[in-house]
């Protein structure tokens, strides 16, 4: 999704957000968020990547402080469609939190999340890349050792679990088993109404979130 | 240059174009590409890169559609900093093509410059790689050599000539020896002040095509 | 294939180079250069890929010279597994011509042989990307197309029509079709018996050839 | 190095490895790993790099069935020149595991390293990228922060201090910091007399192994 549609979602989500009081990570093309940022108010905008590199040269490359002036508040990083170097990964960190940007970055297996909490991002995302857009949730096991481990090399780290995620039923399966967040890029893409399921899964996570922690 | 200070040279460009009718094209961070469009008139705003995809999968990956949406009309393909393959660049051409991406692609050699040409890009910058960023412009018989091969392979091909602009003299010589436009980087952002470089460059620019072609 | 049982392979193919006089390339792993061309006499031996540097750093990218030494008489650029940048691959071909290594550059479209053709390799590999391993062949009119086109910009060019080829008809049609060569991967190794499908398919080079070109 | 200087510099290497009774590690071009394992007695061939492939497709890929079967005991992975994503480098380690090549991986920082270890490698290379090639050594700080740090997460890992040797001193200095092992590749090959300098080389491992750990 981009530009008008784009734009339709995130006002749904935003609306969403409110009413629920959910905070809601959106992550759009590059080229999409200064619109988004503009129009909308609760939602945070996250870039799809961004390259270790300083201002200057870097012709075709996404430079993290023009990522921020855009209205980003944070990006992902190492997505399984973008893989990083190790080095590359950790000079990104560096970069995204000398500019003021939220790090959230993919790990596809237990040994990968533990590895990536070394470097100290601010949220984890714990998702196999054999089960992504397959409609496939991870296990319950693997969310409660994922999530372990992490916290057990720092627990400042927010984990996001994400695989597989496709209806209400299995946001609140995740969010039960101890995640502090979830996410989906093909369950609401795949969806019939995009913004009907965001608003069944948004509910989903207030339910299991006040159930799990009480009503805070 | 990002952000808030593009956009203020992306103003000067802008009224650079109206006063000397000359048609300037301005690549930024793909972030920006709202931004300026809605902010400019007459200037051409070209995406950096373009990844060689269709909508859906593909984070982190710049998608054509939505930098059209956002605003650009053309793209910068095969930049040094972002070389592609040979494959990625025949299909990226294709995919601009189809989404009304005017394509500009780089070309490091009078060999490069030729076989590009066979995939009927819009523009070909005809910049050696070793002199970009030095100052040093390709000589005559580059600038010569280089436009007349590409015309004969397709005339429709305008050809942009690079190499290490750093003044409107430079950009002077550059469109008498024949070439169609011409274009730099470093010689505005190194200039003490960018927004009085660009406006002496863009004369120079109509100065060089009166000269050469008449008042047209 | 490596190792012991590619080593078997090439001695049937060595000796099926003399028993119908036909010049056979092989291009094994780089670690398997050494062996093959002590063990072997008439088979030509191409590495796989070479990268395009010089001696001195490179830890990890394979050295022409090294290629060179250990035995190899040519080198594969640009295999739809391995694409090359179009900077890379003039830059290689220069390195291998220096090198005195045979370039045989892959084109996976029409366009692409062509603007490879600029590049002056040894031989073309026109073979469609989206055919390889099907065992669908080309058809006759890209056989003709491809090579006439590669001919026109340097007739000095060996043409390689390879999409497809999984048995002796295959290989007789292609270069009945005017091919100067073909070539296949997976129809050998998918082959009950590789031994005797190379048997049968080199005979068919030779029958065709006669047909074609007569006794030489 | 490669060819036939490279087999000389191998055959003094293997005659210190057995004068001095320490274990060298030797890393050539693949394409020398044959002629060097059937030259050689006592050194230990380490291949530059695999690729994270199975038997089958990957031309220009490096088979770690390949590697083994030449003569390769390992491989380094990760080296800074060539950089692996995480989610390769994870499964390059359990392919060389299931192939039976020891893994030594590079690591070009204190947190690289203790992230890279949790992968359980064989061998972790410790060696800020910024110093190589430089003649500059890693200070005795950063070799027992290192070392420490990595052994806490996993005793069996073997660790390699490598940054900037250029002489039997530098040598001496970081097996006596507590370094398992050392190497260079820069500063063998800029010394005037290679062989002489490897022999030193070893001579001043010997040396610290037994002032450190006895005469074992």
């Amino acid at each position: 999704m981009y530009g008008e549609r784009m734009l339709q979602l995130a006002k749904a989500a935003d609306e969403a957000s409110v009413k629920y009081d959910v905070r809601i990570i959106l992550t759009p093309q590059p080229s999409d968020l200064y619109l988004l940022a503009k129009e909308t108010e609760n939602l945070l905008l996250f870039a799809q990547h961004i390259d270790p590199i300083e201002p200057g040269r870097g012709n075709g490359w996404i430079l993290p402080e023009a990522i921020k002036a855009a209205g980003a508040v944070g990006v992902i990083l190492n997505h399984a469609e973008k893989p990083m170097t190790l080095a590359d990964l950790s000079l990104a960190i560096k970069r995204a939190d000398e500019v003021g940007l939220v790090t959230m970055v993919c790990a596809d297996s237990l040994k990968e999340a533990e590895a990536i909490a070394l470097f100290a991002p601010n949220i984890i995302v714990a998702e196999p890349t054999e089960l992504i857009g397959t409609g496939k949730t991870s296990d319950e096991e693997y969310v409660i050792a994922t999530t372990s481990a992490i916290k057990r090399v720092n627990p400042e780290i927010q984990v996001l679990q994400a695989a597989g995620i496709t209806n209400g039923q299995d946001v609140y399966n995740v969010i039960k088993a101890g995640a502090d967040a979830t996410g989906t890029t093909s369950g609401i893409m795949k969806a019939v109404d995009p913004e009907a399921m965001l608003d069944e899964m948004i509910r989903a996570i207030r339910l299991a979130w006040n159930e799990t922690h009480g009503d805070a």
